[in-house]
């Protein structure tokens, strides 16, 4: 392998982060995908996707560790690759990422008021013209960021969503902003189209927490349902539910069985593993995706930061499906 | 969803059971599947799945640790929930159960006076007319469970068997009730019917621990058998072995691949997933189950609680199985 | 060692909580201190000490966790022993414990309505002449138990108060309930008299969190004053400070070095040890102890259960004081 | 099960090797697969299969530790079993393996030297005729295995290589030797013939790392493409490729998925699982294999030793596959 | 420091015992401090002091795994120096030491019979004339070393004890020799001289434990008084009451606090440092010391292996007290 | 307390450094003790303390790792306060410090060049007036560190040297830039003045590590030594030896009790507490400070991260000291 074949004609500046061939993996401080940390929105100007850690786990209904993500999360994505091996996306090359640090939230004591932050955060996010790619944090953080993203966009998005449990449930001790029902608050406010959702993975434990979706008119793939009918189908079956509408990708990583994630808030037996996950992520290619989010990965629980590995990959699978729209929206990519 | 959906018509004292609806998971003492105590014989009038620790590893050829392994169970056990979702089985509402406490043992130095007074506890648990759901301890636990049951119904029962290990081993060090024997004792006192046993999972490292087995006309489905037949086949297999007489369900952790099930005395590569576990175990719904147990769940060798949570997990699906059953047979289940 | 000396004329129904010699420690449900289990309010007529669990982490300001610390504390309690042999105190002979469970919080989403369901609890715990010894929870579950007390005495208590930091704190994020600041709201309630209160082991890492304890007439032991002057003395100071009214004693376990205790939500290096620990509180026997608490063990930040296991013998030794007291009260106790 | 049914006609001085029957598997000094140590080269004779460990992580690119691999290997090994259920080697009494213990390396600060110092000792190792059988160590210790015994043959060997790279990368750091490049180096020795050499189930991160392995004729099956073509196709395309010639096995423990080796330096999510391993290896009997080795196996990055158990159990795995042909060769076998 | 300062004069042939300087210490089968491997009785010529493993944990009365503590001592010792910084003592130049591998164990389900396959198996040892320093187990293995080496010299032995419990204990579940009663069965079999017997840093949790002790006429320190009168004092008293006669030291590591050795089967709260032992050990110096232990350590429950360091430290410290006694007699330490 | 108790006029812009008041300490990209990251160097301008991140393990004897210490190191920084409670040092406002990122090491796999590419980047921070303050990496960064420190200034620098190994010791492998002989180097190279250097908390296992320091003239304290003459003597001891002129500071983590440090390469049974650490070390106020560090921390073999958190408090112990000597210097601090 020559110098040229390493360089491919990409710019010097970028090749701080394509890692271990420039700089060790182990080295420098840990920023998502290694890349440039841009905490302050001044400095947003040309990004295109934003690395965002949403630092909150007010909402869980049983373990918690879930605000402690982010940074585990960055700290394993120092092992995330420049291509994508089987697509063949080159995520750093064909967009612009950056590490736009973590949300600011005041109401870390108050649900509500944590959840009203965070969309406040992803209003200018979105008005910057970024797709947001976050790190949670525990589920309820997605309700105030797909109320940005709509509301930015004017109407509702559509969603793929990977998770063990539907995350529709009602009001929980009076609340109904906690980590089980963000997807009920999210369409019950416009900003999700139910009939534009597909949810796959769900399994136990109740059906408060499946109803709604069923009765609102999402697509519901339980875990055995998924295996009867294969991956690739339940592929088709997606992207045949969203269409060629704004979607917005979420990937709770207790989808996957606790054996990839065992630290996360909630564990549910009989998953997913993570090349299925991979496997069905990268079959989302093409879609208009307008955001994405991994969230529940709580470290205090993991063991080895196997959670925190499989679900920055998941991040990094996502980010490869926004560079490649990005890349052939701006012509960067040579077929 | 409203009050009444959540209610469905239970009664209000079965609410408590329910979950997070009710009541933080993290909260209370545990114990199995969170329903209540009743560890005095005097109070199991009525009681109809005995929920039973059985804290003993004084038969292990390896690694010890199982005697901790019902404390363990009962911890994971409050992350169960209140309906299968795939079976449509509400265990707490078809059927009583209560957690009866853990096995008085007086023979912690001496095997065969422990086998003892875990048959003694079982004889008095069967003439309670209570069906038991055991958490082990090692496999040695088994025999006395099953001599109870066999002597209460005079005769021998079925099994089916989940486990790396045939467990109809030899003497070892001049004893024949260590962990690695308890099946061919079973057969031997006329407790076990040999023909209607299968054994499924079966790996390593010794014919030893097999041979016994196809002597006696047992079913054996070794690991790669179980996947080149599928595991409907095998399902169907099992039905088909033990038919409608009264039968046993034993499932060992090692039978499951040590990534799942860490947290055991002798750990066996290249198992069976939790998945493909609760498959199976559902595969065999209407069956006349009249005992069952989950064993060689080793804590201090587990790691992030993994083995706990998949162990009572097949625990739970076992109590599913029974509560279907007797649901049907007290005409509880409306269709 | 005959049977007498065993037996030592105590009641036979007390042998079961003695322990091993009567049963293995790994034996059984864990109760606190393998106590009977009392749920039910109508069950604590007689009860003299109440050990109970408040599972909160709601008022933490970094790492989440305590709400799991009353289950391992239950679990480690199973290695506590039935007499104390430097004081000689035999807790369970002198004085009448029971686990109450785990206090009923509705306000898991809001920290105020959290600390009135706890006060509501400890209200009627306290109604019931019943003297209560908590397992924490955070440290924000100290005022609303004390507010109970002072309530139910018509005036404030004293306070020995073992912690690496005063927890005087202001308002945080627009709260003031939070688990840095419960002693100010004590003051500032009339619940506790700072002139009559000790904090011992204060160090870092801002004076925020100690200027009230000095303004309002608290005694505050800095952890290297503690060793300039020894422990002795230091244990005649908090005498002296708290003299014969009504005192409290709160142990968070951070106040120990975090090697003692790695699990807890904000550990600050260079604490003292489990064994000054207990000379501390073995220190104190005599006083009117109206109540106590262990706070801030996370066991998902534990390692080894030793931040449970440090932090359960503090209990321990809180109920050895208290069950001298009632023990000499009662004319238990022949010298 | 007779005395008889134990014994079958094995010499005695076998049996201790045999394992639990005759010697709990937690008791003795760890050697590999409790075969006899034989350190001194003078001791060699008779000796078929080698067992050696090379500590040696001098060449990681991330994460160190390989080094204390050969201990943990030898920990886990003594796990192992005296019959390959599925296959039905019996590896100790087809072929005479013994414990050569831990290449010895002086170049423990410089990487060329080390590689000079294993090359030296292996050269030793097969003029005495002994196959050997590796515990790594990192990837770079493969190259001077491969030279040694290139050497003695007097031309390059196939190679069956499992892992998620390539290791045909080129110089890091303005070093050739480190651990993902030795093959390329390999090649360029005239050591390994690359169009017989097969890659199984290559994945991320970057071409630098798979372009050689394309451009000198090696077949690369990436993970997808392992799934997408099934196992047995792999390994009838495996056979095929290396022929009857001989062939080097090497196990790097990253081409299993990260939950079955999180103890490894560089992990890649979305590998094999290890029953796949098994089976793959299985399917490789009676090929001339001529070495083989395990490496990548980080134990202090390892959880509940489970990447050391799976580990040595491909180890064994080979074993068997030496042994049977050995034991073909020799008549040592009865079918 | 010159080649001739690192040699002084020692045999070619000890330099690889000497550790980092001559090997890397990862590098090698782990055996004790070391030393080579004479398994065989027949290699046990020339032997003084046989480093010998017991893998037993039968006896104990709550958490096992202490079977597995000789392979990791012998892992942990691998870390151990050449030379006794404060004392001088260069344990391998002034003895002859060797692994003699782990005592063979037949019965390990019977308590009796198990404790019988001990005595037998350092009957050999003692006949030899090798002083035995061995690595438990727990601590019911103490008692067949002490009668064999008692039996070897035709009287009692003294002993220095260190130790959380007095383990002079009653019987337990009808059976004497369990790992809280050794002492109480050797002074009954003659074995033991109690007015020759100190035991030092005793705590917790029951009369039952200590009074066997008081009546017997041992010497009982317990911990508070330990710190009251200082280890120097304390050393004082030992050496007063063994005095020049055959002493006998055993190390239970619960002895030290739980933060310096968890993984043990007992912790109790409030021990002596490592650093502490070290010098109450040093202090032992001259004594004519005819065996020691160190047992109870349980690998399943260490974290980080801090509990088989700071224990085969004290093995360590004990091997130096041996080799300056052995050094001194043989005329082999020039002062 | 009142905003102005909290702000005591500190700059607006500070306030973002000051910890858990103003942003929780969970959130954020981790960099050294929450300070700004400034990786480029033309962004020093105004730093006055650098807080850097030397990822280099190549020099380790026995366990790798300590390469992953800064991160750790980064990560457990969060914790720490903004004024130290005993000295009343406010380290964030009295200096201005500044996270520079972590050493650029090309030298990855040659331990000379590694040491030179870490000079390289040490004479430009000293040359910006910066002083370095790092976190290790293994004990042979500090050569360098000191060589430029030193040449920077024109003559050698003294030290205060805290550790458990004098790491002076002899060629090791060919090699003299290993982890065990920085001191001897720094002195050979004109760089230290070992008459202006004190070794403090020295023990095991061999002279060749210590025989230079005493022959070369420095001040050798063995931690009984240090127990026997006192802390305050020992702090005394060391302020008259390294007097008025420039000192530096090296902090090995091995230098403190393993169960303090766990998470090192060669941990030393027997050492000083964390306590006893930070006492010593604010003994050390007003000295010439010209640069410190806290050197193998190896965060694979830590738990809890434990040594991480002693470790970096440690660290920030030093800042302390410089910001003291530099808000002095500056007239910032009002007495």
């Amino acid at each position: 392998m020559s110098d040229d074949d390493i360089d491919r004609g990409v710019p010097e500046a970028r090749k701080l982060a394509w890692g271990a061939v420039y700089k060790p993996r182990y080295s420098g401080v840990a920023t998502f995908m290694r890349q440039e940390l841009r905490e302050d929105p001044d400095a947003w100007d040309g990004v295109e996707v934003g690395l965002i850690g949403a630092p909150f786990d007010g909402g869980v209904t049983n373990r918690p560790g879930a605000r402690h993500g982010p940074r585990a999360l960055r700290d394993q994505s120092t092992l995330m690759g420049r291509v994508n091996h089987q697509t063949g996306v080159r995520p750093y090359d064909w967009a612009v990422s950056a590490d736009l640090g973590d949300v600011p939230i005041e109401g870390v004591y108050e649900l509500d008021r944590a959840i009203d932050d965070i969309e406040a955060f992803y209003a200018k996010v979105v008005a910057a013209g970024v797709v947001p790619l976050t790190a949670g944090g525990d589920h309820s953080i997605t309700l105030p960021i797909m109320r940005a993203i709509s509301k930015h966009r004017g109407g509702p998005v559509g969603m793929v969503h990977f998770d063990a449990h539907c995350d529709t449930g009602p009001e929980l001790f009076g609340h109904k902003h906690h980590h089980g029902g963000p997807f009920r608050c999210a369409v019950e406010d416009g900003a999700l189209d139910p009939r534009r959702t597909i949810q796959i993975g769900i399994r136990g434990p109740a059906e408060a927490l499946w109803d709604f979706s069923y009765d609102s008119g999402m697509t519901v793939i339980h875990i055995e349902e998924l295996y009867a009918m294969g991956l690739d189908a339940a592929v088709a079956r997606a992207r045949d539910v969203v269409g060629a509408g704004p979607t917005y990708v979420s990937f709770d990583v207790d989808g996957m069985d606790p054996v990839y994630a065992p630290g996360t808030g909630t564990p549910e037996v009989g998953g997913f593993t993570a090349f299925e996950a991979q496997k069905m992520l990268r079959g989302l290619m093409g879609l208009d995706i307008v955001g994405g989010d991994v969230v529940e990965v709580s470290p205090p629980f993991d063991t080895a930061n196997i959670t925190a590995l499989n679900g920055v990959q998941m991040m990094w699978e996502m980010l490869c499906l926004m560079a490649d729209r990005i890349g052939r929206e701006k012509g960067r990519i040579e077929t």
